[in-house]
């Protein structure tokens, strides 16, 4: 982690940040409200170190497609069905954010009155980190999950299109004195950004990573940049790749089929682009309705230290559970500031310039 | 799947499989009805081509415990605690299937009436393929999801204890002319059962399988079974190896922490013999509360077969999505005859012999 605090980043604050994304945005036509859920969502994935959901897409993805009308800025966030455990949104193409937040309120509050709820998000955008959603459970003593498909990037086992979105789960579950335990990953080996990252430093990707466009495996960042990349355990069936492509398919029934929203062959893929073809989904249970919470917090406490305190392999410095590492680095950038890389840094302070606002992103 | 069917293996039929493992568990003090379900989840493993889930268990586990009293032939299935949408069971250390089918039943029911529904069992035992109760869901016209913690054989990233089971996540999804997506799968890069197969043939395992008593990686079947199975995506992080983790850890909360039952410091391993330490969790939403179904199973048909018939990598035969295998595997067992191993096929017989009931297997 302290690779990405170097002189390559500036530094600001959690405040500073949200508040500059919530002013671009309504300076482009967002309504405050939603401007500040877009602005909290983007900084908790910069505090939570995953840069490549944070600040650095505000101008090249967000106001790209606001100013460009392949997002609408004032849309009609409406649910289109719902029974007492269930809610079904559609987004009008407006900002994935604001969808995800509502939906997931309506979800928790139905799992509050009934015990459990699901909710899913249809004709929306790219909704940020889906561990954000699933990590809104927690005040409530809930567990919490979040998916969201996205646009294609990945093949299937032993297949060479590109069909898949790195379609991302997270679940979330409430823990006593320890850090939540935060599940979110992509369903893919790696993202797509970590291709980009090889290619900048012109290293060799590792095994299982990516295809090139023929279908073989390779090392080449830009041959797997111009191919597809592979899911979760890898090329073909000897690391259980048909697994990680069983739950990327997964995750896009999930989120497109079950919405009635884009899914596998009207998704786009990243050179096409398209409106509102984003579909997310949502979960929640209450913890009390199966033990009382304090409880089971301390037996969260007792299981998460059963693994970090086990004993390592040759080499290793640590063990984590999911969530600990977002965790404290939410604590250090809380603490020391928020880095944003300077090339980001310099187009935002273009962006402000371009729309008449004030930069004052300095710590 | 050609090579499960050859002379090692003798030919069964489902009726007769079923009825067998029936009056088998009925002749140790198991109650019909019971007895019956776990012939059904036992016969279905074995017609999925999961031999190791299958009748070959019968023997070794299920009766074994049952006559050494490690577990209840007659127990108490209970629920503990329940509302709208939840309810958690406990299964007085009886055999797992009943346990399973009885909350998932519950599940289904809370689901039909309310939209959703969870459901978690403790104190159980080993409960068959976790893709059995998911499925259960199909006919309802749900999506169901499974799952089960087990005894431990499976290490955490970067640890070499022995802290995890295989773990299994099930999803079972409904589509129209196309079979259902049923996605089932140990969340280790492999079970433990394939070690043994690879040590009996005295081929090398693969890269990211498992490590030995020591932490590293190895390829030698003994050594690894003196080891740990390491999590899907391998040894370290290079190939995610944390994201198998962090789902099986998902797993052992949501069944055993969520349950009140064991969990990881409490939870056996493969060596130890302890009664009752295994738990499950399932969960259940109606599709009608999103979609219409037809509608549904229209776009999940056009989804599988977008994966189906995308062009292949070099020398692949074929791209498949989750459960078709299983599904043709079934199909030609009902034609062809369900295949047992000799070994166990002669261990049946002999148990039938000492319990004084007739052995009619033969297809």
């Amino acid at each position: 982690m302290a690779d990405t605090v170097t002189s390559e980043y500036a530094l600001s604050t959690e405040p500073k940040l949200r508040a500059f994304i919530a002013t671009v945005l309504e300076k482009v036509g967002v309504a405050r409200d939603q401007a500040e859920v877009v602005g909290d969502v983007l900084v908790a994935a910069d505090m939570r170190g995953v840069e490549s959901h944070g600040v650095a897409r505000l101008d090249s993805y967000y106001v790209a497609r606001l100013r460009n009308g392949l997002m609408k800025a004032k849309p009609n966030y409406e649910i289109v069905r719902e029974t007492e455990t269930t809610v079904l949104y559609d987004a009008d193409n407006g900002l994935g954010h604001p969808a995800g937040k509502l939906a997931m309120q309506k979800v928790l509050e139905k799992a509050e009155k009934h015990g459990s709820a699901f909710g899913a998000v249809r004709n929306s955008n790219h909704y940020g980190i889906a561990g954000y959603y699933a990590m809104m459970a927690l005040e409530h003593d809930m567990i919490g999950m979040a998916s969201t498909n996205s646009v294609k990037y990945g093949a299937p086992t032993f297949g060479r299109d590109v069909l898949l979105g790195t379609n991302p789960l997270a679940f979330a579950i409430p823990a006593g004195k320890e850090p939540a335990f935060v599940l979110d990953f992509a369903t893919t080996t790696v993202p797509k950004g970590k291709l980009d990252v090889y290619k900048r430093k012109g290293l060799p990707l590792k095994d299982g990573w990516a295809i090139d466009e023929h279908g073989e495996m390779t090392l080449d960042p830009d041959a797997a940049l111009r191919g597809a990349l592979l899911p979760l355990g890898g090329f073909g069936t000897d690391h259980s790749g048909h697994k990680g492509y069983g739950l990327g398919l997964l995750v896009d029934i999930l989120c497109g089929v079950l919405s009635g929203g884009a899914f596998g062959p009207t998704l786009p893929n990243i050179s096409e682009a398209k409106e509102g073809a984003i579909s997310h989904w949502f979960g929640a249970f209450r913890v009390d309705a199966f033990r009382d919470v304090e409880q089971f917090k301390a037996d969260m406490d007792r299981e998460l230290r059963y693994f970090k305190e086990s004993q390592r392999v040759p080499g290793a410095d640590r063990i984590y559970v999911a969530g600990e590492i977002e965790y404290e680095k939410t604590l250090a950038t809380r603490r020391d500031g928020v880095p944003v890389h300077v090339k980001v840094w310099q187009g935002l302070e273009k962006l402000a310039g371009e729309l008449g606002i004030p930069f004052e992103l300095s710590r």
